[in-house]
């Protein structure tokens, strides 16, 4: 039976082979939300960048630039980290360079696994079922912040382990403790985030629609995929 | 105010700075729990070996040599890893050399610590009143299952958070995610494992009474404590 696994941190990477697996990358909050969304409105492809000055210089090449750092808009880029910023006709066809804290640099530590794709709570049940339909294992894993576990992304991954227990083996211990505390927190994802360091983080900055938002399962049917280094729809 | 921190496993002590922290080292099934045993019992010392060769080249100098290794005691070790096996006489003022899996190791990558401390649900009570009548911060390492974090331990960091909350302040979303799975299975902690990945492989080598006791709360007021590489009472 294929299995499903849980990786909290990006810095557990090394504890997995994940050659033979299908890679599921979460930063929900907000940088796989904002690629969900800006595939959902025509974007044509998005480049994971993790260095600032690289993703900088694609805009010579007529990229969209889209950075943040530390939850903020970073200086002189196009777009920052807000689901928001990539909802309108001014993407539609446009190739995006992407620079984050934790989802870029998540998805540059699993480039190795048979098949990438990214995950948030807006394309949950559409890659929920791009995972039972495939063949491999997988493997979830959450971009957290800076190295720590974050709620919001373990609450995905629970959020996707309960929707493939059926199709899947659990092995481990970290998809059913995420799986506990999906279901715990399911009522109301938002009031269980309340403490969260990340909410608390982001509210700071006043974003409060911005993680409504991104808690919202199933907005979106696009399956965002690593092709070569680049994300296609 | 102090804080208390999670780290959910070993391979993620150098995202944290230990120096002016006490840490908890906890590896509830079972070295931590053998260990509070052991004192609660009158050994004298512990000392935490990583490596099978030097912790049994102590039995020369005197030393009982326990050692597990995948859950089985180590051939010719004078013990294993059943908190059963630290009850009697026979241990009274004498000095354990210990290697095990997970437990040692942790210990080992805790060193740098201000403070390091032994925790299991055996001494949680008195583990708590140690932290909260000192003055450092805290941080609970959970030894979890070679790398991975292991449901058990997350149990128990949680139970120990939940203990302190309102002496410490909780900074980050490990210590929370451990609260929230503790509060979920104190009714039946041992129900609430049976699909745990580490309980499953303990059940395997038919050690089902191991688990039963490492899971009561405030059996032995001990706080086994690290001086200078050696744990004593």
């Amino acid at each position: 039976m294929k299995t499903i696994d849980v990786c909290l941190s990006p810095e557990l990477m090394h504890l997995y082979d994940v050659r033979a697996r299908t890679v599921v990358v979460a930063d929900v909050l907000r940088a796989t939300s904002c690629m969900v969304t800006a595939f959902a409105h025509g974007v044509q492809s998005i480049t994971p960048y993790s260095d600032l000055k690289e993703c900088e210089a694609t805009r010579s090449k007529g990229y969209i630039t889209s950075g943040e750092r530390d939850g903020q808009k970073v200086d002189g880029f196009d777009k920052g980290n807000s689901p928001f910023e990539y909802m309108g006709s001014d993407i539609r066809g446009k190739k995006i360079a992407f620079t984050t804290t934790n989802g870029t640099e998540a998805i540059h530590k699993a480039k190795g696994a048979k098949k990438l794709v990214v995950g948030s709570f807006l394309n949950l049940s559409s890659v929920a079922k791009d995972l039972s339909s495939g063949e491999n294992s997988v493997l979830i894993v959450c971009a957290g912040w800076k190295g720590r576990v974050s709620l919001e992304d373990m609450l995905f991954a629970g959020a996707l382990v309960e929707k493939l227990k059926n199709d899947f083996e659990l092995d481990c211990d970290a998809p059913l403790a995420a799986q506990h505390l999906y279901n715990l927190a399911r009522p109301d994802m938002l009031a269980f985030l309340g403490d969260s360091a990340h909410v608390k983080r982001l509210a700071r900055l006043n974003i409060h629609k911005d993680i409504a938002f991104c808690l919202k399962e199933d907005q979106y049917p696009v399956v965002p995929c690593l092709v070569n280094g680049v994300l296609v729809a």
